[in-house]
């Protein structure tokens, strides 16, 4: 186990500590080697939609005439706009498939503009409204193309679910066997990796090699062509990767974060962390952290995406926010 | 210092841990000695708006005669639905104030509903649906009936507020020069105190004695009499109140808990817990492990309100949230 002290980010309020979050870092090098990391870089626990590189690599390799646009949603944990759904919409209709064929369940949009015109217009969110949808239409789209029944699509015991785990096991260098699987909140399997084995397939995003490095290019292209797809307004990963060459980044749930490097002092990078209470508000702070511990050169535009003061309803400043990276290099 | 094993709630995601918060808890007894923690009983932090009972003080000895539903509304942290704002927009004309005095700041209404009435109807928040109006308003009809400027209430400098500070320290005993102050979200001092000098707090509010006695019983009857105006629908305080004999309770931001109980095995106690990082959602767990512990009897619509199942958006079950509370006796 390699284990070391973790990392916080504190909210302080007049100078003294209020809140804290503790936080598990890995860095894996282009051989798949850890490079660095802060607290336990072995910490089991689920990627989440950090995962979805992953779980549209086998309709990346069925498909490589996918529309870039196309691709990038099924990696997507997007925000419920229009330009979401009409880029879904079309993935879902090339397997002619339908909203009715989603499994994913039903949540209001995670952009508050388009919630807000959903109420304003008196409907009620669909499944295409969900994060997930557009992976789940790709995964629709996977199954038609290799062949296999739509029906049952999010089992476990899917041939399609069966694949995606074993991708997780050869990309993060993990034996199959000791993937645990829980179900996600879009109800298809999701796999608990050691940290540093996510970081192992964020490194593998960021300099493809080997049988899948084609799709693994490809899906990585997509995500960095389309930020906004990706995400949504004022969503870290939308608003990080633009500012960032080469970087291709998802955030999962419960305040989990992938990052993809592809130029850095130390040469491509792959990076994964985990804010052990969920608190998604940490993840900004440490993702500019751990990219500037990796020498990655930062813009003011970068940084005002975590922003260190913190501010109240009527906007005074009443606090800080402290970020603690007590990184440790292999 | 009196320092444990800290708290935890898990999450755990088909049985394999996922995210963890840590929380800290102070038990006091009506004499004020600490009866039970776990964590660190001396914690410095912030109660937030589990002061509003403390706060609402200088007009509860001001005001004999306000009607109860007025002083709870004082206390509360309400959701802005129309009947919250009812009562605030009364307490506000009292003093012949009005929303222009208000000093909070503006979000939007915390219950759902009437946040999506405001879009339907394409109005924008006012400080009235803040949920610290009530607060505000009340320390506006304080500053007038103790003969002071309204100007400037909510200034650290501003008699009632120090007034307000100096009631901290007596009924938390702890030293006035001790408390350090910050700024709340909603512009007024916040006072951070050693976790148990908070649950001393609710220990008085639980047993009301000494020079401040009656309007503190008054304050407590008047928040147990509204529980719906102390927080809103569907939330803790509002939902915990009516199924627990006894209990004025009281959430404030950053997942602090203050409760005060008057019927327990062990007499009168107060009790004051802190989630480490802030998370609002280990809030409810974390009070019914606590109640059960001190031996509160808790009927099946208490446990209702803490669910140990985790649900997906599907509904399917995914997971479940654990409890861990080493409490310590003293």
């Amino acid at each position: 186990m390699t284990q070391s002290e973790v990392g916080h980010i504190t909210y302080s309020r007049g100078g003294q500590a209020e809140s804290r979050h503790e936080i598990h870092v890995a860095v894996v090098d282009a051989n798949g080697h850890l490079k660095a990391h802060c607290g336990n870089a072995d910490l089991t626990t689920f990627p989440r939609s950090s995962s979805k590189p992953v779980q549209a690599l086998p309709l990346a390799e069925a498909m490589p005439d996918l529309p870039q646009d196309e691709l990038a949603v099924a990696c997507a944990s997007h925000a419920g706009t229009p330009e979401h759904l009409a880029v879904v919409q079309r993935l879902l209709a090339r397997s002619g498939s339908s909203v009715a064929d989603l499994r994913c369940g039903t949540h209001p949009p995670f952009d508050a503009q388009a919630a807000a015109s959903l109420i304003q217009s008196q409907q009620t969110p669909t499944p295409l409204h969900h994060n997930c949808s557009g992976k789940h239409a790709g995964m629709l789209l996977a199954c038609v193309r290799l062949g296999l029944p739509r029906e049952g699509y999010t089992h476990p015991a899917h041939p399609l679910q069966v694949q995606i785990r074993a991708l997780h096991a050869t990309l993060a260098d993990v034996p199959l066997e000791a993937i645990h699987a829980g179900v996600d909140g879009c109800s298809v399997p999701a796999f608990a990796l050691p940290l540093q084995g996510t970081a192992r397939i964020f490194a593998r995003l960021a300099a493809p090699s080997g049988s899948h490095a084609q799709a693994l290019a490809r899906i990585a292209q997509a995500m960095q062509a389309h930020p906004f797809l990706i995400a949504g307004p004022g969503r870290l990963d939308t608003t990080l990767m633009p500012l960032v060459p080469g970087l291709t980044a998802k955030m999962g749930a419960e305040a989990f974060y992938g990052m993809a490097l592809q130029e850095t002092p130390y040469g491509p990078l792959g990076v994964a962390f985990k804010v052990m209470d969920g608190g998604e508000r940490a993840r900004s702070h440490m993702a500019l952290a751990v990219l500037k511990a990796l020498g990655v050169p930062l813009t003011e535009a970068v940084w005002a995406l975590a922003p260190s003061e913190l501010r109240n309803w009527a906007g005074q400043e009443v606090g800080s926010i402290q970020t603690h990276l007590p990184l440790v290099w292999s």
